[in-house]
């Protein structure tokens, strides 16, 4: 009853996501490694079309470069019998000490040009591989103390390494689009580029911001308190969606990254509808790989890790077929209809009017019963009750 | 010992802060009205330069053309004695029913052209009284339900709305600049532009972006959990810091509006040490008013008001104080080079250097030793703790 | 499709929920009020079979004597016409500008004994009306600033008008007993007792503490980040649940109020499979009446207040489906065996073990494979899926 | 001009605090291990006066019975040598992967009396080595799924095993008790007894309570919004507070464990005060150890681990030195009194009265003037402003 996944829905997995062991912050690992040739074989078989990974999720960080090369050409052989695709790569700017006060922004010079040096030399794979989008976290570039980070500098240390990226990309004839995950806190106190909205910000200062937008994570917007769906109708409308992560969260504390929809079921909803059909009137929708970035609880062995796999791709699945059927329904197209969802489309002005025809339509001011247009309810209570019983299957 | 304002400091306070009567959720206002002219006057006489204030601040939403000019000449004519400043003018669209889907982006068209003409008409009131400022604060856009409102659509209007502003004052030929007051929730389940940078990134798409920048509140921002020291230095570095609403927030939570300095202390220290200073190795700090968005408590009498107006003022002068020593301690100094703040001032690259030289250089990658530099210790801690001893007036 | 609700249902909602006309911090009232009798009457129809109400809510705060037993006897004719019960009454501390510093914890001595005058009045017209629970919350009960309030002597306070109200009424012989309702903050910036834990524990102090237990509110403990099931669950072992309050809050924010199910739904769904059936093992499970205490959202009209107060009713029957189907499914049956939930209700100890014949049981630990053990999967993700398909209706 | 710290002080520090290698969800380790004698001597120089440990800390998990005496008997050795006290141990449930769903709440039975075995045995070294308090943080016990944990039996199970390790105590002579610490969550996605009011709450259905009080954390409390200074009050006046566990938090997010007063300095400034003074008008204050709970940031070196065990020590004698001025104060005593803080402490009720007499003294309410006292100003903005200038130094 619950649909099944084909590589037509485009899900994709992050090696580190099977691939976590359950160390966290209070915990040893719980599960033993797993073999990135076994995590193609594996998300293959399961009905993912792509996989991605970080440099060390595949590559040890001290691997001599004859280890590197062995252990890229496995990688290789396993998605070409497969043809799993790797829609995305990206750099582990944080795992090693030397990144414990950044990447792209350490206060320390010349670990930001090892940082560099590392992305550089990752992105070269990612375009071997047929990778079209880079991913770039910079879990680390933040501070714990404000007077620790001069936060201006910094910022301008990020765009001296953006645009030394895209100049590389765009030199080697690279066909690569940049993509900033944004994150508000953890593992620093407080990171650059918090939201969504930080990072598009920033975005606007570089180079070539055409070939810069952002992944936008469902449970790192949610640590901010923030309707995730709303952020990224934002970034589809400035056309910079151009990667998202999928996972869930419950509230706002510690980044939980469970598998989407096991948090914040409505706005899960809301989003995937937003997804596949835009907004409820069109409007641009997404239509790169849905890429899950989310752990499989450390409480399960890796039967829980294969199962929490199909969970992810499922609720996708289930939750489109809700959404289709939420939008094909007439009594709520009614709805829709009473709470004037649609108007909003309409310009406010009319066509060739500006401010000073308006300024002399006396209908729009000076005439306007602004008591009687506030006493007119918009019936959105019913509607999102609408909405809640088509998630609920009871429509 | 608790230092003076004076003009010279450019504190200005929102004719509706120490006008607020106590109306909260769940309870009714314990204070009277305050007549606008006397407003002018205390204010005046405890130091502060300017005033500010949304057009029913000072003039009833119902008023006839007559009693609206009645007032507006009562206002001019305190002001006039006075000398004190209007800065900043803004407008209520959230306080009468018809906003209560929004205003530039209402479901219903009919109140988008109310809401762009009551602005029009306070905008020219604006220009008038001087105002070099004009804020949008817009409480009202946004939704409860993720179905009720089309966000694609929304900003669409808001753009549409921003860019029919922006085009009126550069036909009258009015030296207004807007500044839009980004915030996360309350009044609605979730708003539009929920933080500086999403209102920063959103300022990008519009006709005459450069007439359009930021007016973030300290609470607002942190209603997010986001820290407000660093939005508003990103703000200032990409030139967006138009306006800046100075209160206090304990945590997550509804929005407190506390008096400055009231709620996250140190937040507020970095917050002076930047405003003032700009970045520890320089950078652009801010020049304009100083003002004040806050709430004095519902406990409060008038005798509470104006105990607060005081406050206010007197904690930024004195964080401006312990700003001050703080960069002139030699130990301090030493610390901060300890902890290579300045060194991220230094470009990444070397004069000339691209990413193909960069590639060559084995000492940045081959050759480094990632571990060494991981191994060493940025000091952060002492260089925090002697940020709070200063704060403590202890050094 | 979607079920309709009977008074064996039991559902009661507050005077104060349909009534609320819509005044919030940021804005005017956008209904009418509504009358109390129309209130009864139309909450009957619905299918409701309570209804509850602060003393302000049906009689102004400056009401005479007179209009007070007129009010009243309105009330009374309408109820006895309907039906309808009247499970619940409590006491408006919160709106008068006389308890802006709190009722029972008011620094102001004459404050204390009015407010303990207003609720020994209601308390009798609660025992007149057949009212089981008497409700209170303490929402001015606390403090914006830390210094203002000595907590221990509020505690103390706070002891001594809950002993008296527990002796006024054993001494008159009410079968009614107190119910304390928690929130953390908003109207004031830290509430006393603000989580269900905090006053559970202050019963303990009380005279009389088989008379008073806790009502905690979905959206109150979701405000401090709490799993509201989890802490239910804590109150049901604890045989404090005198009474509930049902609605929804989208995260930690301003109160929400919305309708039951509209915010966290997996939650709302743990909830309604708690209250109905106990733990997945059984244990005490909620007898009395399911309270919605919501807010119909400020943009409807009267009729938007109708359609969510059906809402309310027919989310929590559709829960109830769900988690009977949950319940009844032998693939989930078999998830709970393989998590081994129904393993926690044995006791560790067998019978007859204490400390010290277990701690000659070797295989407890000296003998014991904490790696084996720690190897294992619990399955939880799978688990946790299959409760989302049955919510979802896809099972 | 900072303040130096003394055995008198009572300061004490976990030895996995200083001995935090700085490992966390996104980074290895960036110090190398601290050897425990090492620590003692150390915390000795800088005037500390006592050490604690987890089991873990001291002795590895695997560890065989005679490497277990021979650490030992090293730690004693030191301890014997610099007079530190031991005044606190607790015992590590959380980071072998056998406790990856609990200790004493477990779904798996062996896992329990695993867990239950690995305290009583731990407890016994806290005997001998004189430690009055035993910690209990349940890290572990909790759960990311709703279905997956039966809350209920959950909470059974660990009042059955804290039943059996009071009944050991008891039976032993050992003069111990019991501290729980709460935490709302991380490492689990809602973690049991979620703050100290539940916690106190769990406390009251034991065989033993007078055994088992709190061990309230600054961050656990605040990771739920709440204020820490209010609850520490509550476990004062409930008799509760058997060890506190001080640090900082910058809001609500992952769990920060920064040094003391690095956070929210104005609650530090509150909770120093209470815990050396008692409430403002006096009541219980704090006797025991000054116990530090936090984590040296990652990006130190040990030199930097040393300044902050510095800073802690600095940080709380300088807040109390800001207390005491503040006390003493004329303008503060006459600002209380405005505020009439000690009037709480007056009975509500006259000596003698009760309900009956209460309800027949009409100026509590028939003749009372609330307009009046809700007109009434009581200060607080004024009071909070010289707490600040206290805390700033400035008068």
């Amino acid at each position: 009853m619950t649909p099944t996944p084909t590589k037509a829905d485009r899900f994709s997995f992050g090696l580190w996501t099977i691939g976590w062991t359950g160390r966290d912050p209070f915990g040893d690992a719980t599960r033993q490694p797993l073999d990135a040739v076994e995590a193609v074989h594996r998300l293959n078989e399961l009905g993912a079309y792509g996989i991605t990974f970080h440099d060390n999720d595949l590559i040890p960080f001290d691997a001599t470069t004859g280890e590197r090369d062995a252990q890229i050409a496995r990688f290789r052989q396993a998605v070409d019998e497969t043809g799993l695709a790797v829609p995305m790569i990206t750099t582990n700017l944080f795992t090693h000490p030397v990144f414990k006060d950044g990447g792209f922004t350490s206060n320390d010079r010349s670990v930001r040009r090892f940082a560099l040096r590392k992305v550089l030399r990752n992105v070269e794979l990612a375009a071997e591989l047929g990778a079209e989008t880079y991913v770039v976290w910079g879990g680390r570039e933040g501070s714990e103390y404000d007077s620790a980070k001069d936060v201006q500098a910094a910022l301008e240390r990020y765009r001296e390494a953006m645009n030394t990226l895209t100049e590389f990309v765009t030199d080697r004839g690279y066909p690569i689009r940049f993509a900033i995950e944004p994150k508000p806190n953890e593992p620093r106190g407080d990171i650059l580029l918090p939201t969504l909205g930080h990072a598009m910000a920033f975005i606007t200062e570089l180079d070539q911001p055409d070939l810069v937008g952002i992944n936008p994570e469902v449970g790192h917007e949610q640590m901010a308190g923030l309707n995730y769906a709303h952020g990224v109708a934002q970034a589809l409308w400035q056309g910079k969606l151009f990667h998202i992560d999928l996972n869930s969260q419950r509230g706002i504390k510690f980044d939980q990254d469970l598998v989407f929809g096991h948090g914040d079921l409505m706005n899960a909803f809301s989003l995937v509808d937003l997804l596949e059909f835009g907004g409820p009137n069109g409007g641009p929708s997404y239509t790169g790989p849905r890429h899950f970035d989310y752990k499989p609880s450390r409480t399960e062995s890796y039967d829980g890790v294969w199962d929490s796999v199909k969970a992810n791709m499922s609720m996708y699945l289930m939750l489109k077929e809700r959404a289709t059927s939420f939008r094909n329904d007439p009594e709520v197209q009614q709805a829709l209809l009473d709470a004037k969802v649609a108007e909003l489309s309409e310009p406010t002005l009319n066509p060739g009017e500006g401010y000073a025809e308006l300024m002399k339509d006396a209908s729009s001011f000076e005439d306007y019963d602004a008591d009687a247009a506030g006493a007119q309810g918009y019936g959105f209570v019913r509607l999102n009750q609408l909405a809640l019983e088509h998630l609920l299957g009871a429509r």
